[in-house]
């Protein structure tokens, strides 16, 4: 049965979701969600959908899940893949899925939001400076990290680099640039060059335009 | 072997691994991390304890984990309990832990870091306003949620109760009365009369002289 993914090209979270499933051979479709003419917060969607009014949602017959790092187990419990090799490394594979949802993709979804997809005049610039400060410690553990190994946890990729990069891979500024930090920078490419790899535009319908 | 566990008392994020550590009658103690004069950030403890520069850490033998969440999954299937009854259960449980950790917890601890242990004239005033705003929109979503449940998952008390409700017991203010959200406030109740609870201060050391 075809897996379906409540989605939008812009979530970053989403495409946490929308890669794994890509990558891993799984049959899959996207469901657009109109995020940002209020789709997740309607009452329809809270009452039949997802109830945090969020996006990602997966759909596997009576199975639905929200929230990606559970998505991405749940994808990785079904293809076999990017789960990690053993316990220890599924361990590790959840503890950076867990980091990368409060210390990095969670900040970076916001500011990237507030940067770009808020009416220029309503954004809040202590908000967004104040954010990046912050972030550049997370790009610096991801970076040190990443100086000695190819993924973040053993000896291919898996959820925990799908979680970490999701948000890096966007074109929309939130004050990150990847020259400035080598071992990500590396990391990426090798990600970009994982056979059947897309852009999220590409997996994705964006609600925007896409940017150049 | 006593497991041990690098906390400090005003840390929510530890406070969520202290309390079901305490009530899953698993042997265990607090490791005190000087968290606010640096001590979490020092070359000592990144490269020995935690490359992501945070509390908790737990230690049980060889095995070395931190991020909360993972704790909790792991205090779980040690001693059997709070993890959920079944794999739907555990899914639920695993997707309020992440919920809570960018929507919720991730937000309150930043909060009220900068409103109680935060230099007075370095407070910023426009981020604390703006995420107390945010706030709201997650603990109405929580107090929906609990509307019609005692517990956010299945029949009892689980980890993603824990989870969630680890900042909200704290006294210093960060934009939250419990009063204002009902089912919440009940839910609370439940959990402060489950048998051996203890608030945060009492499981682990505060940095600060306690808030009366």
């Amino acid at each position: 049965m075809t897996l379906k993914l409540y989605c939008f090209g812009e979530s970053g979270n989403a495409y946490k979701a929308a890669l794994p499933l890509e990558l891993s051979g799984l049959e899959w479709e996207p469901i657009f969600v109109d995020f940002f003419n209020g789709e997740a917060r309607s009452p329809d969607y809270i009452e039949n959908v997802n109830g945090m009014a969020e996006v990602p949602v997966l759909i596997d017959g009576d199975i639905k899940l929200s929230q990606s790092g559970l998505i991405q187990i749940y994808i990785a419990e079904k293809s076999g893949k990017f789960g990690g090799e053993d316990a220890d490394e599924k361990r590790e594979v959840l503890r950076w899925i867990l980091w990368d949802s409060s210390k990095l993709s969670g900040q970076i979804g916001m500011t990237r939001f507030l940067m770009n997809f808020l009416d220029p005049e309503k954004r809040p610039h202590e908000v967004i400076k104040f954010h990046q400060a912050r972030l550049k410690v997370s790009y610096n553990v991801l970076n040190t990290h990443l100086t000695q190994r190819d993924w973040i946890v053993g000896r291919s990729v898996t959820n925990a680099d799908f979680s970490c990069c999701s948000y890096l891979f966007y074109q929309e500024p939130f004050g990150f640039d990847r020259k400035d930090w080598p071992a990500i920078e590396s990391w990426m490419d090798r990600i970009a060059a994982l056979p059947g790899w897309k852009h999220p535009y590409d997996l994705m319908e964006p609600a925007f335009p896409r940017k150049k």
